[in-house]
């Protein structure tokens, strides 16, 4: 996989645009992560505003962690916007399988919206993948491995990150393992969102493929290793993650880097 | 009473999913809080959703402090659902009294949905025991001691919690006072709120009762007492709340306790 | 210009309430950082509920960052209502220029409201005044100096903070650069937004003046060296910025200030 070093360099240059349409739970910490991670956060799900925004943008991250009718209508057109203006869009299903509410979202935005990056943990990425995986609330219990994460990025044509003890990335045709990450990342609310946010940052600067997700991933769970050095526990954690990515070394991020390909097939 | 001891053993263990609908300053403290006092939260409020959500849940938490119009709405549906289903209902009625829609929409709540916990602050629960309170914004102004707890209790049926410089439980017959608690958990906006998460975690896995409100109660105050000889401010103060309730040592918590009977009648 | 010291022990000793619509984004921290100045926050955007807030309180709040319809409805109805009961109106503009919802809300607002504060960043100010600026985003590019902060206060009556690198304080007649702060400010999401929060428990307290609002920019803008003196990264410098607002000595604050008038005509 091309090395993070680069990739990181490349976005904080660039001081990516980031729109996202995220739940309310986290999006704070999806703001200060953004800038953390080099880029620059812009947050509205007005309808009449939002779109308009998306255009300014590098990248459009939808989360449907708190959706509501009226916010999936702006996901939608924003989506639509983002898809005109040539804007890479992310989707990240939040407890997809869970409710009815929910898998219809995300099966109305894969149908009107072409998505570039699937992100969510083991659960939903199974259950989007068709396979035996269980969702309870907004935690993945279970999950399934590289497979699911290759079958969806097959069926989908986008590149899918997914999430657990063990991340994958896939495109369909190349599936890496990545290692990194402590396990106080799974005891702080709204991870799984940060990370969208990240993913959002380096595949709006460097497009969408298995190296820029993959990098995103990676970056963000060394961030947590780092963090999870000093931390007392998750409250004194968050901070730190967010001062890890943002003084965060390309060089020790390379080094400290753990993956290793696991094609399932070809 | 039961020792926290015990009681946070078994939430630890249980794990239990609080459906909170709650106020959008406070959320992502009250998420982090809720996993911090062992149990996993999921906030929604779409009422295509939210109400299948409830099902999945061991306890519904309702907070009214930003609430609207719809989501006073969605908040009934999820409390009939939970009502269906067995699942406990707790509500924190924040600035009942402050406003009519506030007032209305705790009526409206105590009516339609059978409220197993009510937990507020003195203003709050004055007011609703019907006695002389005054609620300035959501703060508390005043308020007047163990008797409008109990009498809230003996009105409701529900166990109340009432927090304060001292707070009190109470089922309407036993009462007690809990005297833990540091002044900087009034300095931190939401601590109330982060309260209402942690006793869905308790009463969630305990089922509703002196016992277990009081435990919750105790524990999170135990918490803001071993942050607080840490903490330099405010901002310092909240990370290291989260960090003490999340590694709290059961034996710790049960000699820090104080607490003393202070039934008014019987 | 008029001390910090005298202006902040008036607010510490006061405690106004601050009726805040601001949003989903930072909204947390604007609660804290009330309370960490001296004020007392209240939020809400429900119109059944919210004009009578703002009539308890002593100043109100109106942030556009993430408004939507519904929420500008609120805006205009508690904006009415803080002039029948005079009320102090701050606005903060956020993105303006960047979509016409936003710039149509502003126009909205103004036209119906008599706002008595516009605090916003250089771009957004510039624009407002009709001068060259450029808003990217919700972020500032480039910007005017003094000059833009003078005209928009004269054109709107109202006191006009301006922040950047260098802040900007006019009434149309007096205007001054402020010069504290901490490029930290810049790394997190929301200090604009908190900055607003802080002129809102100046203002409620003292009226709106140069004085008053130039007062609660360089006490946060102070805070801001504080914490940035200490802090590792964007994570561990919140929480303490919010810890040096709380704890800020008024000599010390008078001390550290800088500034210079630098009023363009008369």
């Amino acid at each position: 996989m091309e090395r993070i070093s680069g990739i990181m360099e490349s976005v904080r240059k660039k001081v990516p645009l980031v729109h996202q349409i995220t739940n309310y739970v986290t999006v704070n910490d999806c703001a200060n992560v953004t800038i953390c991670a080099g880029g620059s956060p812009v947050m509205t799900d007005e309808i009449g505003d939002a779109p308009v925004m998306t255009g300014f943008a590098s990248a459009l991250v939808l989360n449907i962690g708190t959706a509501n009718a009226r916010v999936v209508d702006t996901m939608i057109a924003c989506g639509k916007a983002a898809n005109d203006a040539g804007v890479i869009v992310v989707l990240d299903p939040v407890g997809v399988g869970a409710t009815s509410f929910r898998s219809s979202a995300v099966d109305l935005i894969l149908r009107k919206v072409d998505v570039a990056v699937i992100k969510g943990n083991a659960g939903e990425i199974s259950i989007m993948a068709g396979e035996a995986g269980k969702v309870r609330g907004v935690d993945s219990v279970g999950g399934s491995g590289a497979a699911a994460a290759e079958a969806l990025a097959k069926r989908t044509g986008a590149v899918v990150g997914m999430t657990g003890p063990v991340d994958y990335v896939s495109d369909g045709k190349r599936t890496y393992s990545l290692s990194n990450g402590h396990e106080l990342m799974g005891r702080v609310s709204g991870t799984g969102c940060m990370l969208s946010a990240v993913v959002g940052c380096y595949v709006g600067t460097k497009g969408a493929s298995v190296d820029s997700v993959g990098a995103a991933i990676s970056a963000f769970c060394i961030a947590g290793d780092l963090a999870g050095e000093k931390a007392r526990g998750p409250g004194t954690f968050k901070p730190l993650l967010f001062d890890a990515l943002y003084n965060m070394d390309g060089k020790v991020a390379d080094e400290r880097r753990r993956y290793r390909s696991c094609t399932a097939s070809t």
